[in-house]
């Protein structure tokens, strides 16, 4: 069983996913790195140091048995990369996947083949097809949908999350993009919701789905 | 010192205070009762049974030190109470406000005294002059900003509130009016918020002002 997972996706209070403004510079708009402060807190992050918390544990199960990520054209690159032909995600020379990752977005390229194992796919498709393809990559392992905020709301929509990982920061960005919509209503009927605070100010929320 | 207090407005998580579709019958429109389940689990609620934690504790400190409170004219009644001479709110002759109680609205009326203390008085004006009112009222004690969502909004927006209890429900309601806004962001600067997860599956999120 391969699952579709969502890992560590941290909202306002109000819902947002991403702050007004993307660019280049600001990849998450006017939030800055305000939504995910916790996560430098961390043993995973910081290597060396950090807390080994339940914040801490949240962040280490983000790798454990993925086998593929799909993510939208606004995570894997700033507003206008589709101009920008060198452009090879914001993450480097060996970006942090090391599984083959697919980008859904309208405007295609030949894959790209990094180091460390992450090769960027790019597909113009619907959700369910393109889990269908990261599936097939992943080879018997889970599929992470990486985000952002429209992505996940779009796969959710589709019914086809089984485990989603929110992080709720206590900030309120006021704009930006949001999590949730009017295509998830009433979802929460397919899923168990957990919801869990740490000691460093944020709630960790689950929604495992039922049997 | 007075301090402006809002208790147990339960919200989605998606931040719904209401429903979509509110009317005489559907008080809280499609959410029906599913924003306030966790409140009739109580010993508060039910008085010979019920829970006596977390969820429990949170509905007692409502009435405690409070001396008037303000609401807005959509939780007074449903769309349409202006047409209707003899809507006296939607409480029954005994309303368990039991102190003055100031309804914004643009639709003024002649005070309406009602059994166990409470009289509704009609005001139009700002946020900022209906507290002075209410603490004129209130005799020293603290005023209540009683809902609905939109209300509540604007006082914060207005830097009025001192307190604040939400009570996030895990449930979609998708549409309907919502607590959050452009008009508040940033607006945890200037509180301590404190988040406490209710076995009942809600989480209680305070914010209570910096000193």
């Amino acid at each position: 069983m391969s699952l579709a997972r969502v890992h560590n996706f941290a909202i306002s209070l109000d819902g947002f996913g991403t702050g007004f403004g993307q660019s280049k510079e600001l990849h998450f708009g006017h939030a800055g790195d305000r939504l995910h402060q916790w996560m430098f807190g961390t043993q995973s992050w910081q290597r060396t140091s950090g807390s080994r918390g339940v914040d801490n544990v949240f962040v280490r199960d983000t790798d454990v048995k993925i086998g593929a990520e799909i993510m939208g054209a606004g995570k894997w690159g700033h507003p206008g990369w589709e101009d920008d032909p060198d452009w090879k995600g914001a993450w480097g020379p060996n970006p942090p996947f090391h599984t083959p990752v697919f980008v859904l977005t309208r405007h295609q390229r030949e894959p790209i083949e990094m180091e460390g194992g992450t090769t960027f796919h790019f597909l113009d498709t619907t959700p369910a097809e393109a889990l269908e393809t990261a599936r097939k990559a992943a080879d018997g392992k889970d599929v992470r949908i990486g985000g952002g905020a429209t992505v996940i709301r779009a796969f959710l929509a589709a019914g086809l999350i089984d485990h989603m990982h929110l992080v709720v920061v206590p900030i309120l960005l006021g704009r930006g993009v949001r999590l949730w919509g009017e295509d998830i209503e009433g979802i929460e009927k397919d899923y168990v919701i957990e919801s869990t605070p740490s000691p460093s100010g944020v709630t960790h929320v689950t929604f495992t789905r039922k049997a």
